[in-house]
């Protein structure tokens, strides 16, 4: 493989070891050939074509943030790592287009689209590492989602490379084209199991001016969830979070920031816009109704102090030892019996689970504590995780909101997917990949 | 067949002949075997089962208004029709989604959403008479997609029958999923190649609120597409069509309404929303730097009588006989050499061409006026029609903006997809229809 790839390949039980896993807990992982940093687009065919001709397995990984093990090794694998295919090429400004390489930085082209006075909205929690391969491949969400759509909203052309090592271009870089079957919207959230997505042209929009940020804190969940669906009448909301109560009391205790440790749930809303202000007063009006305290402001670093509660959430909850984060979403008006059946179940599994997330698109992050150490803990952890799924989608919604399936959710895909869409997802992976070769027994 | 189907099936040759073919001109279209006008789903499963053991092509038709032959028969073939299931199933307000047979038309459901203070934004020429079903295979377009994007953008979930006859649920009623590959958006715009689809759930919108539109004419379409660029960039509008001097003069020959047949482009371009006032302003005055004329109201009615004139560009061409219609995409930057390059084509070939179109996503309709009972006119209009295509692709655009590649642009295809993707977009339509019934030819 040297001779072909060089100096890009490494077998170093150390580099090799790092490569092995993501961010996910109690994934299983396999162990690796070699780890392959591609530089270039052709180090990637040359990867794809070597290993294609010996029907050797490759993971494709970005920065390994993920947190479904879609990026873990699989025994006797290559890990191709894009990370350093991190080129941004272009930015159109009249086109309001960005072209980049999969290895780049979702702060990174963030913060170069603002530099030409554009946007790139899709914020997943991670984009200060996360890469732009990684966020197409699983489809990435945030929190500004609820009015700007997530990562397959802004993708326009995908360049990809197949298992056999040649080169596709999907979409087109007009906002509208119906020119064959549309392959890119497949390739978002494959997670590596169809092709090796090499360069992204997304969509980016005008830099959004000032913002108005709610924050109100409720008896109780159901109350909360009510406003989301109330706002959402009333305004255009561009992030509408939810924290519950064992959320709120560990941001609490780790911050001091002042939050109201006895009521049962808080949002944290922010209205953009020509109209922020008012659509922000409609929010705020709307809370008051059932709201204990409600606070609001048109500062921007006092609304970004606000905002920090809701980032400080899962490190907060970490701080109590393992967590194991899910991640499903509902229609939004099953919000209320989602956060009600999480609360029965950790009653019923005797183990503690904080649940946040975006509101208003229905999507949860339920997070499970449990000491590492303790197998009983880790089973019941285990079993809770399963009831929160099954929940999920007995209340109409999805197993995966936005953290991909990956290993950990394979088994349960068959929750929502029935045998004929399964076997049509097979035959899918089957014309791209034929011998099986990309991320096998993934997604 | 009768036995399985029943009544739903007809040979009558005056109702076969008129399923026979759709909107589109100088396309070819076979002779079918028989129409089967589905009432249900399990007519539809029954027609497939039937057709899928003997290996007998099925084109599935809803109104038959496309415009790329895409409906039109095939030698020996079921004309499946779904215009029959016309059902509105559900309109959930709380989650803002409806549910609808693949047969009902765009407007039915428009009113429906409305009636319920919702709104569905896509909005194609053709919505009082095309279906859902049709919309989708066809991912349609139409005035509003500038802001609120193309009908796959309104796709939450596809209920859809395999050539075999098994039924699949593709998406998610949340706006939010990754479980599994996403099969739906393969369905959009794929043109009736994979799969019947006969109910559709889409996602709605709160109804828009007052909107102001300004009318401008220019002196050249340069200036014209200079200012939409700058009317995006201070603004977001919800409306931005041109028309050329041909089709104005067309226009104020049948209406009479006193447009200037003397400019050389005339923008129609409308804002919604919290700031529609001060956006129209915004763009009536990016306007007033180089147009000669600018007219703006408040008035609803006044506006809707501005955007008749945009309405009547395609009837207006058509009097002076047979019309070739183009529909071609190119990135908005490179409008004004389309359309200078569009006007070279008629003068090269000897032919009028009409353009109007969705200035603001960079869709043009190059209209070809030509004499459909002089050969030489005829074969003159095809090699302009050509000519329009490969010049959009060489600025970096698309075959096909909005209305399909049906049997219309099959060529053309190869313009714009290389070897290798063609022969994936061939495996997974294969992965989906192994005998290859669904519409074989076309798309
Ligand atoms: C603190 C934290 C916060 C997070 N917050 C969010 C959030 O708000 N929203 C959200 O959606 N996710 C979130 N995530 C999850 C994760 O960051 C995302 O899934 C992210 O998109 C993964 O990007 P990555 O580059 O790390 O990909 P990896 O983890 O390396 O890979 C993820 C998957 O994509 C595939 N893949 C990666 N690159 C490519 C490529 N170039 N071509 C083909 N396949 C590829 C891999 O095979 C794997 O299946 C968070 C994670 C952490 C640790
Ligand atoms: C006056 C006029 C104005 C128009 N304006 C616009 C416009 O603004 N924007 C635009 O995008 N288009 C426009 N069109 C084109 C056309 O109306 C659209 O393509 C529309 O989406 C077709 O819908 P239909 O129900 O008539 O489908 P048909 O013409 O019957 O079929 C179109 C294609 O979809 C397939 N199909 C239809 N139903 C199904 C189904 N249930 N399952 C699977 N495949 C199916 C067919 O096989 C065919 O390939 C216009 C047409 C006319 C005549």
């Amino acid at each position: 493989m040297r001779s072909v790839i060089g100096s890009a390949v490494t077998v170093d039980p150390a580099v090799v070891e790092s490569y092995r896993r993501d961010q996910s807990k109690l994934t299983s992982a396999g162990s690796p050939l070699c780890v392959v940093r591609a530089r270039s687009i052709d180090d990637v065919r040359a990867t794809m074509q070597w290993a294609h001709a010996r029907r050797i397995p490759v993971v494709t990984r970005g920065a390994g943030s993920g947190l479904a093990g879609g990026a873990n090794a699989v025994d006797g694998c290559v890990i191709l790592s894009l990370a350093g295919l991190d080129q941004i090429i272009h930015i159109d400004v009249a086109s309001k287009l960005a072209t980049v390489q999969a290895g780049v930085v979702n702060a990174d082209l963030a913060r170069a689209a603002a530099a030409s006075g554009l946007w790139y909205p899709p914020d997943p929690g991670s984009r200060d590492f996360s890469t732009i391969g990684g966020n197409v491949a699983t489809n990435a969400g945030g929190s500004c989602c609820v009015k700007y759509g997530v990562t397959a909203d802004h993708v326009a052309r995908i360049k990809a490379v197949l298992p056999d090592g040649r080169v596709i271009h999907t979409g087109s870089r007009t906002r509208k084209n119906v020119a064959g079957l549309d392959i890119g919207s497949l390739l978002v959230g494959s997670e590596g199991t169809l092709a090796v997505i090499v360069e992204v042209t997304v969509r980016l929009r005008r830099a959004p001016g000032a913002m108005s940020t709610v924050v109100a804190s409720f008896p109780d969940c159901a109350s909360a969830i009510d406003a989301v669906i109330e706002c959402a009448a009333v305004a255009d909301p561009c992030v509408m979070e939810v924290m519950d109560r064992t959320t709120i009391r560990a941001v609490e205790s780790m911050t001091r920031m002042g939050l109201d440790v006895e009521s049962g749930a808080l949002l944290l809303i922010r209205c953009d816009g020509a109209d922020f202000a008012a659509d922000a007063e409609r929010c705020a009006a709307v809370c008051r109704r059932t709201a204990g305290e409600v606070w609001s402001t048109d500062d921007a670093e006092e609304g970004e102090a606000m905002m920090a509660a809701r980032r400080m959430a899962l490190p907060a909850l970490e701080r109590s030892g393992g967590v194991l984060l899910d991640d499903v979403a509902v229609p939004v008006p099953q919000l209320p019996g989602m956060m009600q059946s999480i609360d029965r179940i950790a009653e019923r599994y005797d183990i503690r689970i904080g649940t946040f997330g975006h509101a208003g698109d229905g999507n949860l992050h339920p997070t499970i504590m449990f000491d590492e150490t303790d197998p009983s803990q880790v089973s019941r952890a285990g079993q809770a995780f399963e009831a929160i799924v099954e929940r999920a989608v007995e209340l109409g919604g999805t197993i995966a909101g936005e953290h991909g399936v990956g290993v950990l959710k394979r088994a349960h895909l068959r929750l929502m997917i029935g045998d004929a869409e399964l076997d049509l997802q097979s035959r899918i992976r089957q014309a791209f990949d034929p011998y099986k070769i990309l991320n096998p027994g993934k997604g």
